[in-house]
C-alpha cells in the first residue's frame, strides 16, 4: 500500500469545506494526488483551476479506482445516498479504500446508507462559513477546530486512525462519540442557534423601521449566519428535527423566562441571569475564539 | 469662545464606549483638554495612566467649571439622574455649555432628567463591545458605525451642529430621528439580539452535554454579546421595556413558525424562509461588516 501521505484523496461533491480539508492537505506534508467527482462540472473545473485539486471526473468509478482515501462532501440529505453509491462502486471495483464523510449530522446518513462498510469512518468537522462553494476553501478553516468522528460498531480500527491522522495534518483536534450523542450536541451547538439566526433576522426582515441598516457589531454576529446556504439549512433542519425540535424548546424556554423577567421588571433576576450568561461565556472564550481574526478570513 | 477644536471635553463617567470617544478625538485634530468625573478613582486613574484623559477630579463642579462639552457616560438607568445633576451644577456656576450623553435608551433619559436645557442633545452611538471599562477603550470603535442624535424641540440647533462635528472626528456617521423611533428602533437592533443572545448561552448553560466546547464559528458569534455587561443589561432590560417586550414578541413569532416549519418537514417553505433571510443578510453586508478585522479588535 502507497505510504500514508502519499496516498490518493477522492472528494465526491467539491465545495467550501471538502475544498477546504484540499487545500489544508495540500498546506501539510500530503504530496498524494487530490481528486475529485462532483454532480456539477463547474465546481469541479473551477477546483482545478485555483489548485485546490489535480484531476477531476465526471465518471464516479474513474474517481474511485484510483482513491485511497475518499471523503464524501455533500449535503447531510444526500450524503446517505451517495455513501451507498460509492460503496457499491467499490464493491464492483473490487476495492475497499477508507471512506468517511462530512456531514453535519450522522444519524440520518447511516440509516440512508443502509449497507455496512468497514472501512467507512463517519465524520464531521466543527467549521464552515456563511459562504459556500469551493471558490472559498481555506486552508485554515479547520486550525483550533474540533473533528467529531463516530465510527460505528462495524468500522475497523484501522480505518478510523487513518481518517484522525489525515485531520489531524489540519490542525484540527478530533474527538470521538457515538451517532445519537453527536447529533443532540450538534442542534444545541449550531443548528438551534441557526434557527435563530434565522428566526432574528426575518423578524428584522419584517420590521418597518428597516432595523439592520442601524445594525452594530451585535447584530453583525447575530444574523452573520443567517447568510448560510438555504438549502443546506433545509437539509439539516429536517433530517436532524427530533434533536433540533428538543433543543428549540430549551431554548424557547428561556426566552419565556426572560420575557417573564422583563415584564415584571426584575432586576435583580436580571442581573442573575446575565451574570450566569456571561460567566458561562467566558468559561469556553478560549475554545470558541482560537483564533484572533476568524471574522477576516470568513468574510473574506 | 475657544476655538471648536481646542475646546475642554468632560467625560462625566469613564467607560469603554467614553474613553473610546477620548482616544478617537485624541487621535484627530482635537487639541483641547480632555478631562474627567467619575464615582470610582480607580477607573479615573486607570485613564489617566493610559493618556485616555488629562486631568480628572472627584468633584463634578471643578470638571464643569472647566467644560466646554459635558460627554455624560453612564448606565441608561443612572443617565438621566446624572443629567439632572450636571445642568443643576451648571446653572450654579452660571455656564451653558453642550451637554450629549450615550445612553442607548433616549425616552428613559429624558424623562427621568426631568428639566430642559437648551444645549443638551441626546446622543448614542451604535458600537460597544462585549467588554466594559476604560482600560478595553479604542480610538477605532466609531469608525463607520452610525452615532444617533435625537434633539428634543427646545434643543439650540447650534448645539446639535457642535454634537455633529465632534463625532465627525471619530469616523463615524450622524443620522437624527425622534426619541420614540430610536428606541423602537434599538429595541429591534440591538436589544431584542442581546436577549436572545442570553436565553441562547442559558439553554446551552443548562444543557448536560456541555455543547459549548463543541462550538464552532456560529456559536461563537452567537453567544460573544452574552458577555457583555449584566448590570447595563439589566438596565437597558427595564427601561426600555414596552419597546424590548414588542421586539421580543416579534422574534418569538418567527420562532414559532419556523417550529412548525421543522415540526411538518416542509422544506420547500424552509427553503423560501432562509433564503429571504440570506438575501436580507447579504443586503446589509455592507453595514454590518465595515471592517473586516472588528473581531479582532473587540476581543484584544
Amino acid at each position: 500500500m502507497t505510504q500514508f501521505q502519499s496516498r490518493t484523496v477522492a472528494f465526491i461533491g467539491l465545495g467550501l469545506i471538502s475544498g477546504s480539508l484540499a487545500r489544508a492537505l495540500r498546506a501539510s506534508s500530503w504530496n498524494g494526488a487530490l481528486t475529485a467527482w462532483g454532480p456539477r462540472e463547474a465546481s469541479l473545473q473551477r477546483g482545478l483551476e485555483l489548485g485546490v485539486i489535480d484531476h477531476y471526473s465526471l465518471e464516479l468509478s474513474e474517481v474511485l479506482a484510483t482513491a485511497d482515501m475518499v471523503v464524501v462532501g455533500a449535503p447531510p440529505a444526500a450524503t446517505g445516498e451517495i455513501l451507498k453509491s460509492v460503496v457499491n462502486e467499490l464493491s464492483r471495483l473490487n476495492r475497499t479504500p477508507v471512506v468517511t464523510d462530512l456531514a453535519s449530522i450522522k444519524g440520518h446518513v447511516i440509516d440512508s446508507m443502509a449497507c455496512d462498510y468497514a472501512n467507512f469512518v463517519p465524520g464531521h468537522p466543527i467549521a464552515g462559513s456563511e459562504h459556500s462553494g469551493v471558490a472559498f476553501a481555506d486552508g485554515a478553516l479547520f486550525r483550533g477546530r474540533e473533528v467529531i468522528l463516530t465510527p460505528l460498531p462495524h468500522t475497523a480500527a484501522d480505518a478510523t486512525e487513518q481518517v484522525k491522522a489525515m485531520w489531524d495534518l489540519t490542525g484540527a483536534y478530533i474527538k470521538q462519540m457515538g451517532v445519537e450523542e453527536h447529533d443532540a450536541l450538534l442542534a444545541a451547538s449550531s443548528h438551534m442557534p441557526h434557527i435563530v439566526a434565522y428566526a432574528l433576522t426575518r423578524a428584522l426582515e419584517r420590521d418597518a423601521s428597516d432595523a439592520m441598516v442601524h445594525g452594530g457589531g451585535a447584530l453583525r454576529d447575530m444574523t452573520r449566519i443567517a447568510g448560510s446556504d438555504p438549502l443546506m439549512w433545509t437539509d439539516i433542519s429536517v433530517t436532524n428535527q427530533t434533536a433540533l425540535l428538543n433543543a428549540i424548546d430549551g431554548f424557547q424556554d428561556e426566552m419565556t423566562s426572560l420575557r417573564d423577567l422583563i415584564t415584571s421588571s426584575d432586576a435583580a433576576a436580571l442581573r442573575d441571569y446575565f451574570a450566569i450568561c456571561r460567566a458561562h461565556r467566558r468559561a469556553h472564550d478560549d475554545i470558541l475564539n482560537p483564533l484572533p481574526s476568524r471574522d477576516s478570513e470568513e468574510t473574506a
